[in-house]
């Protein structure tokens, strides 16, 4: 069974996702489709990148993920065909993968040239789709392409960390659905730095001593009134393992979230400075 | 083949639903998986109720809903297991299971108790995933929680009637698509306190002397314009059975709906009056 | 295998289209259920008609389409089944179809009988999906209603063109996720009245001379910032085959499509105008 995921910024109200699948039905009867997302901001690379990188290793193994988000051929936008940690990406060469990659290596990849002839508005269907069936019905990624070694790295992803090691400068990559602001400074980064000693985290005059597992450990459940810490501020390694901050059950509709409410934006600047002896006291945790 | 449904406030743009899904066809290649939403609004209780009561029903026998709406677990929100008109039901009990279970008494309730060593914020894929495929496999409930026969009530979705019984007094608990506002006043109580009485429907300013079955009733066909009937105001028993007040052929996006037009909100109150003879003339109907 | 798309204005937040597809797994459980889109504008016949004609021809023939926008019945808007280009579609009669059936005649058309005693606020789960199902399962359309050669046209997505076949007049039928505007203008009809003249398209104060076949053909990858080009305004034929009027690398969310940048909007007027020789000197080419 081949199982195909889409990830694109086409929007759910254009005929562009359904027409995608009803050509991979055409081809492959009894694929499975799965919509990883079809709400990627337009053009946003690093979004999609959040993205994929957290949902495609839920997969099994050998599924193939079409990645349709600033996809037109162009001399500078190559298209390839990758494989990674046994699965399948069919993708511009816009930078999509790279959080991925940066943390496994591809074992193969391909600059896709089926389409010599191909001049096309919409390639993740007249290109991304005939490779995927062409991949899911057994076919090796010479066939469709030259073996090459590079691809885009996207800079955005990568905090910095300086000399003393003591700061990690990262920047805010992703909002979620609930306002949650995520940052590039994964746990294993933070660990790797920290080796358990205090830290501050500030993001604009925001400051955290504590990163939690779950969001609810901020509550005390023997309170009076639980419903008290709703809306509190808190920081997280999230289920992706990246730094988030964050609001107990915050809804941007209503009373705000943490973008909102803390007034952060993507690509803002999160830093966590680590102490070798206790947070000193002039740093004022909110 | 196992039928798993979902029903969550990720939205549609995080990669939270690709991962489950992800999960689960890792775990049950052959499953089929229905988005029944995922647009709840975060937290809303109220809402997942009325959705998952209204979609349950058509999906085969033996499906299996994961409810992913407030579910991180907590000493004050345990997560179930239930077994309710030859339907499986993995959710937190926040209440999310009331307006179901208020009208057919769950067959099986266990208290899930496999998150013993799981500390998790995306309790949706940790566990509830888990148990869904282990229900989906054939398991027993008894295996992965305790009995219990105890779940929490919402108190939102229960109509009140005055002891005369001609007066209901409901409330609006959800807002469609279409601005269109549905109150938790169900036809069967309304015809059983009614008993063919002649009524009349107050909500706020508005009040309706008749309820309708179909949108277009209130359309006069030999009219010489038609179109004249589009934002007109009538109540109906909605497809679920609750009773509706809605605009003929409205767009929130546009001319406004209900909600919009008739400045009527979530939690407002809806109020029936009955009357042993005809609408008194005092009553002024719009 | 039954492939089913659904297309509606259910919205992807109320339970409708869970429903639905309940509804239809219970009646065949091995079916292949293809949303094409849930977000049309609610009653918008004109957006229908675009998504399902650049929709359903990507699907395997034989597949049945489900048209729920409008479909409530009345005496003016029955329900039809209809068999065109070797697909099905279950409709209401309101013109949905009269897009695709303006290029490919109907092979068959009947007006659904099965309903005589169906009252429904909700006709696309209690009389669509059963007729999708009987035809799925086999069921010839003569079973269901009475041939019909009839159906509603809309007038909408008709462009005009003047005596002199040098003026073709359309309007602006849908608005893409990206803001781009799309002309009820096809390449065909360029083509037969342009007879490849010189031309000039004006859209609202914009005049443009030249129609690309992607987007960043725009773009001259040999300059020294290539992000320049972001924001240029163009005109080509999309995918659909269409005329449109898009800006390069747009975003609603951000910095605008050409939509909200050009100031083009839902029925305005794009007129193309032919040249025997050169286009004149008075037409300022933006």
């Amino acid at each position: 069974m081949a199982l195909i995921t889409l990830t694109t910024d086409f929007g759910t109200k254009d005929h562009f996702a359904g027409t995608v699948k009803g050509a991979i039905y055409t081809e492959l009867p009894e694929a499975k489709i799965v919509d990883i997302t079809h709400e990627i901001s337009p053009f946003n690379i690093t979004e999609t990148a959040y993205i994929v990188k957290n949902a495609y290793k839920s997969f099994p193994k050998g599924s193939i993920h079409i990645i349709g988000v600033d996809s037109e051929l162009s001399v500078q936008n190559k298209h390839l065909a990758i494989l990674l940690d046994e699965h399948y990406f069919v993708c511009p060469d816009n930078g999509v993968i790279s959080m991925i990659a940066s943390e496994i290596n591809p074992t193969k990849i391909v600059e896709i040239n089926i389409h010599n002839h191909v001049e096309s508005s919409f390639p993740v269907l007249d290109v991304f789709v005939k490779i995927a069936c062409f991949i899911a019905n057994g076919g090796k990624l010479d066939v469709i392409g030259k073996e090459t070694s590079s691809y885009k790295k996207l800079i955005e992803i990568q905090p910095k960390v300086n000399q003393a090691k003591n700061i990690i400068k990262g920047g805010i990559i992703y909002i979620d659905n609930y306002g949650n602001v995520i940052s590039n400074i994964s746990k294993k980064l933070f660990n790797e730095i920290g080796k358990d000693r205090a830290f501050s985290i500030t993001a604009r005059r925001y400051t955290f001593s504590n990163v939690y597992a779950q969001y609810n450990e901020v509550v005390n459940y023997d309170a009076d009134d639980i419903g008290l810490y709703d809306g509190k501020k808190l920081a997280l390694f999230n289920s992706a393992n990246f730094l988030e901050i964050a609001i107990y059950r915050s809804n941007l509709q209503t009373v705000g979230g943490a973008s909102t409410l803390l007034g952060l934006n993507y690509r803002d600047t999160i830093t966590v400075e680590f102490f070798d002896e206790d947070v000193p006291d002039f740093v004022t945790v909110n």
